[in-house]
């Protein structure tokens, strides 16, 4: 016993080395320090200055709310003079992180529970009842067929359907859009972030912005780059497309705001940048179903306690506001990790060198 | 100082290498070429085949616009036939990556704000006016007490509120549910995305679907994979719930679109993949308060300009749509850093092996 | 050939070995032994106790419902005595993963499309109607100009406008909130988890909760830690935000559900973790448009039929719900990377010993 602990106390103080050959080669050496040289510019250029390798980091946390301004005004013969407010063109009036515009519409007053004859597009055509099944529900169809055959004009007959009647008239879209008037509308986006391992937080409307100056400015890259808010026309126009062009057919636009931070410099450098862009494919080859709509009612009761509704077609522009961001802060962890990687790394140039010296010699 | 130069001059042209035994043994060369087989085997079968390692990676940023249709029709004693079109079920009419399509209801019609003896579910029985308190508003009630004590029926007494009355009848939603008819509603999904670092996009209705074809195509995973109209019958019974019992208490389901893309291929390889789950928890053993609904008004004023209201109770399935991505594309960066981590890998096998015959030869 | 063959033979048998000189020193030995226990301490306490480098991870897929109830009243000279209830407070009736509850509100009844005098604090003063431009929409105005110069009061004239009239109030909210009653308003979130790799399912509704103790439980840290259903004012105050005060202007709260769950334990363990927080920056220094408000308007006919509508400026709280969450299980592949990351950087020691030991016997 005693001989293997003294054993085992030796062993503990042991050390093995390889002996080592110091070898003077020009061609060598060379090759070994441009080596060496390259490792350490990659530690030092990629990992510590270009991926900040000594930085802990963290993703964003965000809160958006909007608000859009703007009165619009319309004329038509079915509705006369008309004005829109940001309580009728707004639906639904509040969501998390996008807000919807009306920008066209197609509309069909005083609709009510009743009997009419199927719309002609949907091609229901028939010549007598036989040709109609009562309580058909197609899915091209506008309700639920009573089995009879109607004149839908002077000279052409469907089928008759239970349905919110008169039916919408399926045609495209007005041009130009009945609320042209929204490309002047603003939008005022409220954006609050947190980094919460940095327990750091900031708003879009920065600390030299005033009550005064956010009552008038408007978001301009150039002259007033901190305004939080934006002209429709103006978002739209950055993503390169044509305001009153899809405002027709409606879209999908996304609003995206970066806040990209290095909290090792003063907090007053961490500022949100934004951009925009077009969401929903707007491809010329393969336009099907483009633009972005749906149906939406508005229910009244009658004098006879009978309901009525207006329906509506909207056409519109979603705007999804995406918050991105990732901040970075000096922490001694990764610090440690990356310089210890690094370390490593130029410990194995010495170690394929190695090998290389050795396969060179190799007998084949 | 010459001297010194002289010396670090040939520093610079020095290097190192252990003096190298060069052993012939079965047992220790076959070990060693099994170990090197091995990770070269883990760095061409995982790092490159599987993992992709010479890809650069980017996730997907995606915009959902959905659409359903569909009519319902509805025979209660309450509304007598009624039909329901997309306007009616859909609430709200809009959302972003959602959308919530009524299959039950309760519907209380002609609310108005007066006094009504409170629900005898809610349990506030009482004998005399003292039972009731003045102002009480509990969670359990549906109204502000008002201190008295009346007739709920000929012989039960509750006590008496001011709400909404008639308050909401409270009972079980009904079976079958009303909008059973919802099943076969469909509900066509735009679904485009983008992969931001390669500049790549595309949507789920691909350059070979035309408009003919999606008018009357409805997704099926054999017969037609690449149609993006869905039966809500089809989704649900992939998830493999029953439609029907499902839309009596309301549930939520997701609708999984993945996008794996590999860029290196045609881009026409890159296309979606469809999958259906049941969300809320289903579970049989745990069955508190189950499914998904909420309540609703629609507001009226009748002749006296007096304010009514229809609340409904409804029960519905909301569909989340969530989209899945991740592509990949051949980039030098990665490339490097991988086959770099290999050959260090494999620096590591023969230092390890050393380590090993070290400890092998160690005096205990 | 034969020669080469033979060559090759050998080669593969072939492995070659640095020769190692065993040193026995109390000061290198110490150093190696100390440098070895430093990186055990690491691979055992960081890489497998703290980090878990021996599981699979996998992120939350979640889905939330939520279910508000309570009762307000309010008492106003314009409305008269009113319940509010969860179809009246809550807009719109369901989102994804978000609700709102209007807390205080300025109404503006029987709003109709007609002409009236700009409101005074917009600033279009006029003393002629040459002072106003026909067909002006300024976002800072509430209608189109009719170009003419009418009285706003007795002495103040203003510019007439085309607009939903009469114009709503600009007016601070309403102190205390109208709908201060919301603090005592409950919520019940249910939420259902998924960890996909796993196939794990859990909701937050636990399984010994029971119908009977959820029809009164309210969420409390100490007694009450897996009650489901939270009082309004108390997430407010753990955010150590006055919901009276947070009321007024509105604002947006996060409730974050933290799913962290090791899948070695028992199930049961993986229970949810509710914290909750103001996301909104409710910054002193800097004020500028606070809280939450947003418009929306219930459309009515009148007898004529002509459209009347009620205009509500409603402020709120928004209630985000936030669900985050990482899983673990034991998994061989990680293991294996890890344990081999280990070892490479148990040799990575020596060889970083043998630098050491070259460069302190340099010539310099």
């Amino acid at each position: 016993v005693g001989s293997f602990c003294t054993s085992l106390w030796q062993c503990y103080f042991e050390y093995s080395t390889p002996k080592i050959l110091v070898i003077r080669s020009f061609k060598v050496g060379t090759l070994n320090r441009f080596t060496q040289a390259l490792v350490i510019a990659y530690i030092i250029g990629y990992v510590c200055v270009l991926k900040k390798g000594y930085q802990d980091t963290d993703t964003v946390l965000s809160s958006v709310t909007t608000k859009v301004k703007g009165i619009a005004l319309t004329n038509t013969s079915d509705l006369g003079l008309r004005i829109w407010d940001v309580a009728d063109y707004v639906i639904p009036p509040q969501e998390e992180n996008s807000f919807f515009v009306l920008t066209n519409l197609i509309i069909t007053l005083n609709q009510t529970q009743s009997r009419c004859p199927e719309s002609n597009s949907t091609g229901f055509y028939c010549t007598s009842d036989r040709d109609c099944r009562v309580g058909l529900r197609d899915t091209r169809g506008n309700g639920v067929q009573t089995g009879k055959c109607v004149n839908y004009s002077a000279d052409v007959k469907t089928c008759e359907v239970w349905a919110w009647c008169p039916l919408e008239m399926d045609a495209e879209p007005p041009v130009p859009p009945m609320l042209g008037d929204a490309e002047n509308f603003t939008v005022l986006i409220k954006n609050s972030i947190r980094y919460p391992k940095f327990n750091f937080n900031k708003r879009n409307i920065l600390p030299h912005v005033n009550t005064s100056y956010l009552e008038h400015c408007v978001f301009n890259r150039i002259t007033d780059p901190d305004c939080p808010i934006f002209r429709l026309k103006d978002m739209v126009t950055e993503a390169e497309e044509d305001f009153q062009t899809m405002a027709v057919h409606g879209g999908v636009m996304g609003v995206q705001i970066s806040w990209e931070c290095n909290l090792d410099m003063p907090s007053s450098w961490c500022v949100p940048k934004y951009t925009f862009r077009r969401l929903d494919n707007k491809d010329p080859v393969n336009n099907v179903a483009p633009g972005y709509n749906f149906r939406f009612a508005k229910y009244y009761k009658n004098g006879d306690n009978q309901e009525t509704r207006t329906l509506i077609k909207g056409f519109g522009i979603r705007f999804d506001v995406m918050v991105f961001g990732q901040a970075g802060k000096f922490n001694i962890v990764p610090t440690l990790v990356n310089i210890g990687a690094g370390l490593a790394l130029l410990g194995l140039v010495s170690l394929i060198r190695l090998h290389w010296t050795y396969f060179y010699k190799a007998p084949f």
